[in-house]
């Protein structure tokens, strides 16, 4: 039965696919930067009132120092399980505008793609699983499982303040058998993905001050150069083999279960060295390693990244100075069952220990890792309901990026997490970020397909 | 018989001294800023003006993809000796213009200072020297030596030209028996000092690229991160205190001399921690050493420093990358008998020895170093007219910055150099450059004196 309701549904897409695309390009057409407060307000007040119009409770919960949560709650008649459903209104700035060959809150068709921020990352998805929902209820009259709506405005910023509301609204959030996290996973058109976890991320910056102001680099021979300090401090960290030789660091790594290790093979093509140069559109990645080695690396490796550098005189041509201070930006990415916590105060203790007290240490983020069994039902209704579609999916037992969506599986809410959806996109955070316009029909349908099998469990 | 002209002189000085003010006012009223090419030409033409003035021949070569140098020719009729007159017309940007107590180029006396760009550093000195010939021709009718002017127009960009000019007037240079830069040297006041050379350096850039655009840090297991790398690079060329491990680089340093040891006590007051700390305005310095040991270091102690360094996400906030590149920019501070050559062989080496092939050297500027003997009759000639105005100036074997002088001390030419001349300023290359009105008097006299003494030798 289900089958041949599903079959009417994705008849229903098909029928009003023109209108469903014409809302989700209105959507888009809503500025909603967060990191420049523009178009925040209204965007979340235009995602309350779509969820309104699906019949849908909806406040806006207005979080200290940030943007607000927009909340909401979608009954079913017919199921006793509810879904986390965590999703974003807020996008990247669209910087530089001149390399963007359609204005990027247009989100005009241009080939076979909606062109547009926010298109791919994450407004385009939210809309096709919100239109998903419009189709079920046209045609069933009814959803089949209980919806609890987060929709979060700060994603871009680090979800800096969303453990606030975690904290606030535990109770009514830890009911929930599994959280959701739709987006178009066809990197590779044709190979859908179920992802089962995030790394997680440390993201410092480590500071070094050894004078007032800059000093005429004659003196170098007598002053401390805050670069060599601090290029000093990091080398100790790293030995031979990229081995990471703060104490510790590997004491917690949990390395790939006989499960994980037999998901390996099957992810070559995406994240293997040629599926990474495909999406970087990078030749030459470097690595000496390759096939299951080079995904098992990727994926289950945790890595100590330096992601900028800033000292001194960096402009052309010359300045002879002793800079005052040096500063990098480090992320950590963490694998389980290692913590935020853990590697931070591993990286004091080893600065510490060698004599570099004076290095400041000052963290901007942090999500621990998460990676859920392939056992729990929402994994399982994310394999079926894309099985139930015709494609094998490849499961992925974590993804080696981080993500907010951590923070409901981590205690106190322990909600297990998967991110799924078909449909094609790239460019996040980029100019020109697109969606390909029968990926935004097929990532509907997946979402229809998610929530009658999740709820059918 | 000197003395007694030297006297007359002096009163001469004396009393005209406010038509000279008023002339260096004018003269520092034109902008010359070398690397904005402001008011440039004009400079050079006002500077070739005022040497025909004073009987000078004087014309401007052009340099190829440069600033012309104002070449000048002033005979005596009572001297077979020459000096080659090293000058200077081109000054620093002036940016930022708001912190400027009074404007750049309007050279207004403030208290008891005039304040303008370029009036200690240096075309204030320069007519200082050029006023002094003027009273000297006033009173004696004659020059006591013969004089071979080179006024550069590029000493900001490093004299990236003047190799040029040197080379295609070789023969008419190198029949000069001495090099004078006419410098206000009293860092502390009443304390002049005459400086014997400059150390050498060598400015360079190591940039190393190991992706062709940045990637997201989630591939950073995978990846080579070029900071990394550059990190490596750098940490191998330093060692336990501070030593640098660059093969053969203290091949070629000579120790201080006998000589040169003799001079150290002497300069604990300007070049040692306090001294250091007062002209830089820093506090702490964070050497570990003091007096003699400090100021011998500093002097004779070659080095290895970073003056920037620039990679990946530099400013606030979160973006997780592995950068594509990383670039630093480094200068070697050389000692006799060091040569840029020699030490960028040495560096070039090193890297590739380690298996750094794929890091990029861009040498920018390279000076190497120069020590002239006490004993040539330049330097006799600076210390004893210093004496003769009743002060004991301190003779510096060798200053520790780099300076375009050297090129006349360099083969082919081999002309021994001395910088000297009395005076107070400060504030080079800052907002509020600064020349103490009675130091621009001092500076003045202490040029008559200087020429008397060595054309008399």
């Amino acid at each position: 039965m289900t089958q041949n309701v599903l079959g009417q549904i994705y008849d229903y897409v098909d029928q009003y696919f023109d209108e469903h695309l014409a809302a989700t390009q209105r959507y888009l057409r809503q500025p909603s930067i967060s990191s420049q407060n523009l178009g925040i307000e209204e965007c979340a007040e235009m995602t309350a009132g779509i969820l309104r119009e699906l019949g849908s409770e909806a406040t806006l919960v207005p979080l200290e120092g940030g943007h607000p949560v927009v909340y909401g709650h979608l009954s079913s008649r017919s199921s006793d399980r509810t879904l986390l459903v965590y999703g974003m209104y807020d996008v990247q700035p669209v910087e530089p505008l001149d390399a963007w060959e359609s204005p990027p809150f247009q989100a005009q068709i241009v080939g076979d793609r909606i062109i547009g921020r926010g298109a791919y990352n994450t407004k385009g998805p939210l809309m096709a699983f919100l239109n998903g929902i419009r189709s079920i209820q046209a045609v069933a009259g009814d959803v089949p499982v209980n919806m609890v709506f987060v929709i979060e405005g700060e994603e871009e910023l680090g979800s800096k303040n969303l453990p606030q509301f975690i904290e606030n609204y535990a109770d009514e959030l830890q009911v929930c058998e599994g959280m959701y996290f739709h987006m178009p996973t066809e990197f590779i058109r044709g190979s859908p993905l179920v992802l089962l976890g995030c790394k997680g991320v440390a993201y410092f910056e480590l500071e070094v001050k050894t004078l007032p102001t800059d000093a005429h680099s004659m003196t170098a021979p007598v002053v401390r150069n805050p670069v060599w300090r601090l290029i000093s401090a990091l080398g100790s960290m790293r030995g031979a083999g990229d081995r990471i030789l703060i104490d510790g660091f590997y004491e917690d790594v949990q390395p790939p279960s006989e499960e994980d290790e037999k998901l390996l093979p099957e992810l070559v093509d995406t994240f293997g060295p040629g599926g990474l140069e495909a999406m970087y559109g990078i030749k030459d990645l470097g690595s000496d390693l390759t096939g299951v080695d080079f995904v098992r690396q990727l994926i289950f490796g945790p890595s100590l990244n330096i992601d900028g550098f800033a000292a001194g005189h960096t402009g052309s041509g010359i300045k002879t100075i002793v800079p005052a201070s040096a500063m990098c930006k480090v992320d950590i990415r963490l694998v389980p069952d290692m913590t935020v916590q853990q590697v931070m105060g591993g990286v004091r203790a080893h600065l510490d220990h060698l004599g570099y007290e004076d290095i400041e240490i000052r963290l901007l983020a942090g999500y621990n890792p998460a990676k859920t069994s392939m056992k729990e039902s929402v994994v399982q209704a994310a394999v079926r309901s894309i099985q139930r579609m015709g494609i094998e999916p490849k499961v992925v037992p974590m993804i080696p990026s981080s993500g907010p969506q951590v923070m409901f599986s981590d205690p106190p809410l322990n909600v297990p997490l998967v991110i799924s959806g078909l449909g094609h996109g790239w460019l996040m955070h980029a100019p020109n970020e697109y969606i390909e316009v029968e990926g935004l029909r097929s990532c509907e349908k997946s979402a229809v397909a998610f929530l009658y099998e999740f709820g059918a469990v």
